[in-house]
């Protein structure tokens, strides 16, 4: 392993970008992971300490001491701090505010006040804000501090600190005038408010062609800005989230995650896939006498499973994404929903017909070529329909469709497809 | 209907951002799509036009008249027609092409000397290329011109066009000297090969905290930058374009494709997914005889293969994310392979307890409980160990295993646990 972890390094240094370093370590056994890092840079150590997965970050916090964490938490933004807020031990999120001057815990305490789910609580508080009573050449003075990533506005306030108007950079730089501020503010202002849902704020402000838009509490007070960079990262997230419940992985697992962790974030899903698939079996008990008597509808009930998943996980996925878009109203889903009973028709219609010609060749019977012909429309069918309402369902219990959608409705299709196909086989073939 | 385009138009007009009327657009049935475009200002109907999916466009150009296509064509920019290209009929493309100014449309031949997985063929080529001999003063004077989005550097060249340095905006803004651009170059020019791919170079800008790199060829010279902007949006694309494989969409589907349209793309895979059921149908069909004497194993059958398909698919989802991250390699590959085989087996032996308990009450008795308990845990160990070796196998044959990894690995675990299942079944039971 010596020999990897000097690939590693190599490859390391000659890429030269700090967050890298975090996907390295995390691409290391756990045990080669101290060693490792022992040769990074403070600086780089810091930086890496926050952008490194929570599992990665958690067997980092195990294996060094109370005293290293805390010499890695000293420098460390707010930005950061919000960032890695719910992911560490108390007593070293404790000693990283303490860590905060003054106005950076101020910042803080007002992420605070807003829930994870709220863009609020995911402000970037870069040097962004200016006094709407500045004269232009004043403000010009500003732009020799620097611009902070993603800046193309600055956000003149009044006195109470009410956001009063934009100020395009541009526009600033090439002004001449003598005048105040105000004659360079743009027609309207863009903004959010704090209390927006975070997802729909992200789509926002990739919508908006903007790299940051204001944020402004009920009064419309200042907060901060949200840039297009988190927004993106939050959009991401949301994919990956999906991505990975979609697996049956619950939390953001490691590469190199232990044995126990994987195995506990894992086995909880397989617990719950195990309920419905004892669910389904309960449902294929009650045909144990069909099944004795014609044995093919055994061999066949595969087939009539995984076509009503597969046909109402198109669907669903679909209708998930245009729901995360906000496409999807109370008016058209009605439209959607004939349109995908269509689709799942049309398609029931032409894969029946070729189930049913294969189970006639294979098996010579006619009858059970019937019973899977139909059980396949009914089943696609079922599958079209559940994937429009379930997520409709899920919406309405506040519950997000993207993560919990696939395992109801595969439950839903394999039932239905065995107690269609079983029960027809029993009344057809019998 | 028309209430419900009335709605949508309302919040269309409080939004007042351009992009959105893509996403508009799409969330109206096709007979009402070109009513509502028609209600657009011009500039609107441009910026949706390259802005929306591969389908709505479609549906749109079809509405269209030619006439009507080539207006919206004739004033895109040369990264627009890039976009769009391989999505419009090739008579559009032609116009398009022929409408670029000569400097633009060197650019786009620029990008045609790249493959779209390349990063050259995605280049932004806003303002950002200066001479490396110009005075401080000079370069200044630029600024006036305004900066595009994502600019925090500019990129020096010399006569012959090759990049010699990068100058940081806010540097560039700070100084005062009279010297020439060079004593601002930065230590280190970070840049990217055209023929780089595409999704590598995007997770490079995304992980250099930079907006944007210089994209360079073989023998240096500068071609264009690559924004961050782009490359959220190329990682985007690839997260979606997996969620919709895993799915079973084929390709990018619009909300209200026609029905034909949408029956034509899923029933491609579900034509490929007959394939796989119909192949472990045919396992199954070797154990007739077996399932006609102990029907309980064909209402157990279900609970076998659903196991080792989730579990399979949490190891396939956490490699491909290493892969795609870069993190895994040949070394520690062995190492995960391993790791992966102890959870397997950790969650084997649990859940085949838990299992052959739920079989022994159930059906009261010890052999059948023993045969599925066995089953289980032979099924989830070869699910660890092709959810690791199945992407490793594809990548040597390039596919890629984020999307055609999955339903590869559930034919696996499918068959594997059917004749696993069925072939202790006989042994065991007969």
């Amino acid at each position: 392993h010596e020999q990897d972890i000097a690939t590693i390094m190599l490859a390391a240094n000659e890429t030269l970008v700090a967050e890298q370093f975090a996907l390295l370590i995390e691409a290391l056994p756990q045990d080669k992971r101290l060693s490792v890092w022992a040769t990074y840079p403070e600086e780089t150590q810091r930086a890496a300490f926050v952008d490194m997965g929570q599992g990665t970050r958690t067997s980092l916090i195990q294996a060094l001491s109370d005293e290293e964490c805390f010499d890695l938490l000293a420098q460390l933004d707010v930005d950061d701090v919000i960032e890695i807020a719910e992911e560490i031990p108390s007593r070293l999120l404790k000693y990283a505010i303490k860590s905060l001057d003054d106005s950076q815990r101020k910042l803080y305490q007002q992420a605070q006040q807003f829930s994870v789910d709220e863009v609020g609580h995911w402000l970037d508080y870069n040097y962004v804000r200016i006094s709407e009573k500045l004269k232009i050449t004043s403000a010009q003075l500003l732009l020799q501090k620097g611009l902070s990533p993603y800046t193309e506005d600055f956000y003149a306030v009044n006195k109470e600190g009410v956001l009063t108007g934009t100020v395009d950079i541009n526009s600033l730089i090439q002004s001449d005038g003598e005048n105040t501020l105000k004659t360079l503010f743009s027609p309207e202002i863009i903004k959010l408010n704090g209390h927006d849902e975070l997802t729909a704020a992200a789509e926002a402000v990739i919508l908006s062609g903007k790299m940051s838009l204001p944020v402004v509490d009920e009064n419309d007070h200042f907060l901060g800005r949200f840039t297009v960079e988190t927004a993106y990262q939050v959009k991401q997230e949301t994919q990956t989230e999906q991505i990975n419940s979609a697996a049956g992985l619950t939390t953001d697992e490691d590469l190199f995650s232990s044995v126990r962790t994987s195995a506990k974030n894992r086995g909880i899903w397989l617990g719950i896939n195990l309920l419905t698939a004892f669910l389904a079996s309960w449902f294929i008990g009650f045909f144990e006498a069909t099944l004795q008597q014609v044995v093919a509808l055994a061999v066949l009930m595969p087939v009539v499973a995984s076509m009503g998943g597969v046909s109402g996980s198109q669907t669903l996925t679909v209708i998930v994404r245009g729901m995360a878009l906000g496409q999807i109203t109370e008016q058209n889903r009605k439209v959607l929903l004939r349109k995908e009973l269509k689709v799942g028709g049309l398609n029931g219609i032409i894969w029946s017909v070729v189930i049913g010609a294969i189970t006639y060749f294979w098996f010579d019977s006619a009858e059970l070529s019937l019973v899977i012909a139909l059980a396949i429309l009914l089943n696609l069918l079922t599958a079209s329909a559940s994937g429009v309402m379930i997520p409709a369902i899920l919406n309405k219990l506040n519950i997000d469709p993207a993560l919990s959608g696939s395992v109801i409705l595969t439950t839903v299709t394999d039932i239905v497809g065995f107690v269609v196909f079983l029960g027809l086989g029993s009344l057809l073939l019998l």
